[in-house]
């Protein structure tokens, strides 16, 4: 790891502001070795009838966490990075709670980073939401 | 095809309502025989630094998109389906203009239905994204 | 889990006796709780110039790990399972070793299976291979 | 297209020699602008009970028809072109008889290559598999 909590919600709130609004109140909970676990906070917005949260919530969180780790990992100079494929398969209807991510770093090339993301809803056992993630990372 | 467009687009904004908040004043084009084009308006929300558009707003419009040729094909009893999977490859960048999606229904079974989805920014040539989506179907 | 590692093997032998030729000699080591670990002893056929593993060699034994996993869970009346779809990235180069591939089911409905499954090179740290897979379950 | 039928065929033959043994006696039907049509003749050893043809069977046939593409388009100096992401969709019970495939480069960019294939059974009009690839393009 290259970088920490404080540092990187800095780079990500400075290059990507949009974050804070696309995806919401983020919060990133640790930097492992090659992962990241982010926690987001329900909002009104996320909520299906039904009390589920909705696909496209659990995506950009999903895709957001990955570039976390990677910019943990490989520091400022990866702010380009950019998603290039996502898998996503989604298992159990979330409940209206926080949405917490977990992301592993499968491979982190010089060109390409390959991650893997569980999703939960907070207080329940079973998980929400798998993806698999390529980011192409930029060239140096 | 069992509905058309008007039949269609009331089911989505009786049963989703959120949709028109959520992925925007969508249109659908046509309902072509297992398949769909749905064009999305552009919307400053969805505009990137650079002025690209934002993945979740592509992943958004692709899943809305094939659940629209689902209920086309099958009528109000479909609207129960849920996507299952995606699989989503960003292949160029967008344009800030409207995007134009295009789904076609590769198989729709009594359990699953298999969608390709191609999307374009209006008056570009390439492809800006690509996706594969499974649906499953309602128990009947 | 339902069935043994003894079990599951016969039962494979009995219904898909081609796997033994197709997939190789592979060898159930362990089946815990909603999962599979397989081991596939290389073979001089499976080596690619330069002494790597051919991807259909890792597809097919990541196939019929999955399989394995949900026999050995819901018993022989799951033998017509099906591979709907499968979504698998190639990491690293593998060693020309025994493949050694671990599968987690993630869920295990009535109708679809969705694994997780990552596969290495016996001897070697990093992952070869990961996939995710959706088996369509038969109808009880 | 930098290639023709005759060139890539020789190229695979010379670099990828054992593809006649594990994919069988494919035959280069003809090279679209950006895409490969490749037929796969039926061969005992890919029939399964009930009549079906394997999906390993079609998995490589996929992945070699995109490497087709590719090498049509780039040229000899493609050759070290590798798989880096295959997600495959199984839709319909293949027949039989000879598989048909088209692939069609989606994108085909300095570092990465994205494709789409989708696979028949000959005779039958439904498509059988679908599937999308991503070969990560040798650094030139």
């Amino acid at each position: 790891m290259t970088l920490d909590v404080v540092e990187v919600t800095k780079i990500v709130d400075q290059h990507f502001p949009q974050a804070r609004e696309d995806v919401g109140a983020f919060v990133i909970e640790a930097l492992p070795e090659l992962g990241a676990r982010v926690r987001l906070p329900i909002r009104e917005a996320f909520i299906r009838p039904g009390g589920s949260v909705s696909g496209p919530t659990m995506f950009k969180l999903a895709d957001l966490s990955v570039y976390i780790a990677i910019l943990a990992e490989r520091g400022e100079g990866a702010v380009q990075a950019v998603t290039s494929n996502m898998t996503i398969n989604f298992l159990a209807r979330p409940q209206p709670t926080d949405l917490l991510c977990n992301v592993h770093l499968l491979r982190l090339g010089r060109r390409l980073a390959v991650a893997e993301v569980s999703l939960y809803s907070e207080g329940q056992p079973e998980m929400v939401c798998h993806a698999t993630s390529t980011y192409a990372m930029p060239p140096t």
